[in-house]
């Protein structure tokens, strides 16, 4: 039986006219119990219910016996789990959505499952805990500086979670930016974490190698995933901070992929001047980032980052395409253009030298 | 400059066919993220930004001032006020949504920002810190069985915290079953909490005498509610667990707001009995609840509370209109009608004896 067909219409519609809507607080009880979205996705990925369900769709129960789960948890996690999205149900059925099965099956080559290590660590997550506090500073109430504090852990973790999800974005990239094929050329990959950006323009550039930049820990990861794509010859490093170490010169591009949202827009000029004179002639530099609109509040995940940026560094923001674009001219580049990026929430910010 | 007008598109859209839209890991990082819209809620209520920009649009710098927060802090917070839809934004302006000038003002008497200590206690919130157990268990994994454990202090933070939020509910609902004002009449309310619902049925009916039952503790919030709304004369309290007390009889209603989702199908069968046999022939059945439909996914609201009873309850469950339907009838009662109540994403199960 249908509820609606069931449902008379409220007897007393104070407060409601043709063009003011009944008050509702659906949105506020929403937003107050977000971080239940978060539980059920993080117990959906640590429960493994997605690989439960490849194949075929399947009941709670199915589900429930794969999992090693009660099947009233499960049934209770999957009516959530089709809720927000991420599963469609037919007939007491459930099954992934083609984003979950491609994203969060455990055997799909895409597997993104692994992020939760990072972006729900302590140095994230936790730094949400004292939120009100760093909205009142205006700056993170982490202590150490939050994440851009020298060798933070954090990188390493999120080098090790977040590369497979950046394959897709980093062959775009390289196929936006083509390098001569006729001579030895050089990328420098700044805060190269699992390399992945790097790898791509080995990948697609018989020629190029690749000078990867990042804290020493975080670099041995890169490493490991230069030797997978089996580019490890073409691969060297460059241990330390970005705005201290020397990069060398001559490079043909120089790749900069979510390194800049960490800081100040004054700090950002002065490392892409540094860069800009590591770079050839007719070099291109390419950010990569969350770039919201003037607004700064549309599209929604670009735009929420810089509240990403306010709970975890002291100065760091989501700058907009004219903010790059007056950073860039600061640093002597010619005007950018901002290209998308394939299955990805990035996009690319290009400038030539 | 608008993002779009130089915006190229991908030049790799591997994975891209007419008939399946490119793959996008933007729903999975939205929901692991989902916890940073608790914590900008809860962040803007404690800095009482929404009083702050009463009266007129006003920029991050006015509302800074009046928070005594950095106007950084103020604006990135209030850019993702505005992506979730609690603000709207023009020309680096802020103003409050309708809902959030009249729920979110401390000012305004329908405030619910108080509901914060309730919905966010250690009790509710906590329970999903371990949410992966309670689905492996199917039940909660909070010690002492959760919410439901007897004389729970979590219910006198419930009913300090959600009482002015139920009053157009609690209105509604007595407009909804009308008792005879030619004699003395009698309504019993279950888990009465602050014991808005019966206030509504004592301030509508002269002749009314309300009966709240409750934990001790939780009893003197409704009391002092009662004495506020000018109805204390009428107003008698039953202390203790709703399974065991005596209830007395001859009710012309029993109310039941939001309390058979915390137990499993039979004891609400149990309890039903029990309130049935304290009704006066004719007498009314009043169930305040989260109802999903047959589907148990949707509306969002209703089908997302059987979560919050799977992370706090040993068995508890949001139960659809069958499921009440079936329930009643086991218990004697005439079939049921579901009506919505104003403001609330509770509806009302009303039976007649």
């Amino acid at each position: 039986m249908d509820n609606l067909a069931r449902m008379t219409p409220p007897v007393n519609d104070a407060g409601t006219t043709a063009s003011h809507p009944a008050p509702s607080p659906a949105l506020l009880f929403d937003t107050i119990n977000a971080y239940q979205r978060t539980a059920t996705i993080k117990a959906a990925i640590e429960l493994d219910v997605f690989t439960a369900m490849a194949g075929a769709p399947a009941t709670a129960e199915i589900i429930a016996r794969h999992c090693h789960a009660a099947s009233r948890g499960i049934r209770i996690l999957c009516d959530y789990l089709t809720v927000l999205g991420f599963l469609t149900k037919s007939g007491g059925q459930y099954a992934p959505t083609p984003d979950s099965a491609l994203l969060l099956n455990r055997k799909s080559p895409a597997y993104a499952g692994g992020t939760l290590v990072f972006l729900l660590s302590n140095e994230i997550k936790g730094a949400f805990d004292h939120f009100t506090e760093a909205v009142r500073k205006g700056s993170t109430a982490q202590s150490r500086g939050g994440t851009v504090a020298p060798e933070h852990p954090v990188w390493v973790s999120f080098a090790r979670s977040m590369g497979p999800l950046m394959v897709p974005a980093a062959a775009g990239l390289a196929d936006l930016i083509p390098l001569d094929p006729n001579r030895p050329t050089k990328v420098l990959d700044i805060s190269a974490s699992h390399g992945m950006w790097g790898n791509a323009f080995a990948a697609k550039n018989p020629k190029a190698r690749i000078v990867a930049l990042d804290w020493a820990p975080v670099l041995e990861v890169a490493r490991e995933n230069a030797r997978a794509a089996g580019v490890a010859d073409r691969f060297s490093a460059i241990a330390g901070n970005a705005f201290e170490v020397e990069f060398g010169s001559d490079y043909d591009a120089v790749l900069v992929p979510n390194f800049l949202h960490h800081f100040n827009a004054s700090d950002c000029v002065r490392f892409l001047k540094k860069a800009h004179a590591a770079l050839r002639p007719g070099g291109t530099m390419a950010i990569v980032e969350f770039v919201p609109n003037p607004d700064r509040v549309t599209p929604p995940a670009a735009a929420g980052f810089s509240l990403i940026m306010l709970a975890t560094t002291p100065e760091g923001d989501a700058y907009t395409f004219a903010e790059y674009s007056n950073m860039l001219a600061q640093a002597g580049f010619n005007p950018p253009v901002m290209h998308s990026l394939p299955a990805s929430m990035n996009v690319a910010v290009i400038a030539g030298r």
